[in-house]
């Protein structure tokens, strides 16, 4: 038994952390608490019902996939009046690129909460997607669409989804924080050091300071990534004030 | 201005005939009429709105298709338990197939409520299927996603779709009819007509009655298509006594 609760995470549903760090993921309480457990549970468990159906989260982002895709579609409809439905749809698939869905799963650290019989590393970049829709599939099924409307607004569209940058009206965030900051005669400070964590890759890290408090923070490949990650944070911090400059 | 009233449909939103058979077909009173004028404008109406944005249904198309397979994706997520994330996608696409959604567009006559400049004869067939996207669209931008969802139910699910069909366990649904007739005793009656109305293709009605009521009819391009059409539709009205059979 050592060995098994060894491959598995230390967050595992059986653990009393998975619900608790899942209720700060998600903003509320679940109420169907298996749709949780089954969205983090991996394929390598072997795990199936009493019919024999495997459960594992593969079929919840049969689901997450479609409400992220509703969800977004009905955003963009409002939003960008101007767009015909190919330019929509080509808005869309931006937003909902396997890329970006993995950064949204890695942002929320999702492969902690992960039972899986094959170690963590032998993951591919995709599971942080894949989890990131299953999470969303759970929550529609769970809590109804309503619900789950609000969990990709706060957690998509809010931090990540600005119709500029999606209509490459905004090249640099950086450039963009750094002309607001200027006009408005706010200091910024850009600290970038080196992290490389567990990564093979090498890794940096920034913190953005305007007015000598932190307003971001980010972590990327490059200094130069890292830095545009903070400021497109920041700059949906204070995007009413910095959109007058696009 | 005769011209162009001849050239509108007679059942233009500007009649009193558009919203009453709208009405026919939603099940409900619409809230925001714009949208569903707008979800029967043909581009050829060359509308723009104060900002120059063209107004026609084909946005509304992007909304409807992205509802649609949300609707239909948590269905079948409930319905199929033993089927994987490829074989439920493989699922929807048969229900929401251009072929399919062609097929509901046309049952609707949603065509009649179309104001263009075309004449309704110029168009292809897809104007069908894009008429009931955009009218989805529309019902879910008026009335949001349970309503939405409900029209989905009433005209797309509970009258097409069904598990055992989709994934092939059903061949012929006269037989299955005739089959179930014959175990609990019924009479049955298919009377086919030959039945051209305005089209230029040759078309057979057909009304099936079971103990001499009539309990379904149909129409298409040939007898036997005709009898299948009605025999499912038949089948879905006695569903719960004829899937004993399956």
């Amino acid at each position: 038994m050592g060995f098994i609760r060894n491959i598995l995470n230390s967050r595992s549903p059986g653990d009393g952390n998975f619900f608790l760090k899942l209720k700060s993921i998600l903003g509320f309480k679940p109420k169907s608490k298996s749709l949780y457990i089954k969205a983090f549970t991996h394929r390598s468990m072997n795990i199936k019902d009493k019919k024999g159906n495997a459960i594992n989260y593969e079929r919840l982002e049969f689901v997450g996939d479609a409400m992220l895709s509703s969800v977004i579609a009905s955003y963009l409809y409002e939003q960008v009046p101007h767009g015909d439905e190919g330019y929509l749809t080509k808005m869309r698939s931006k937003v909902v690129s396997r890329e970006h869905l993995n950064e949204l799963g890695k942002d929320l650290d999702l492969i902690d909460l992960v039972q899986s019989r094959i170690p963590k590393s032998n993951f591919g970049n995709n599971i942080h997607g894949n989890l990131f829709e299953a999470l969303v599939g759970a929550i529609y099924l769970d809590k109804g669409y309503k619900v789950c409307e609000r969990f990709i607004y706060k957690r998509v569209i809010y931090p990540y989804v600005d119709i500029e940058t999606l209509e490459g009206k905004v090249i640099s965030y950086k450039s963009l924080l750094i002309e607001w900051c200027q006009k408005e005669k706010n200091t910024f400070d850009y600290e970038v050091y080196e992290d490389t964590g567990k990564d093979e890759l090498k890794h940096f890290s920034v913190k953005l300071s305007i007015n000598n408090k932190v307003v971001s923070k980010a972590r990327a490949t490059s200094k130069k990534k890292a830095e545009e990650k903070a400021s497109k944070r920041a700059f949906f911090a204070f995007q009413k004030q910095m959109t007058k400059l696009i």
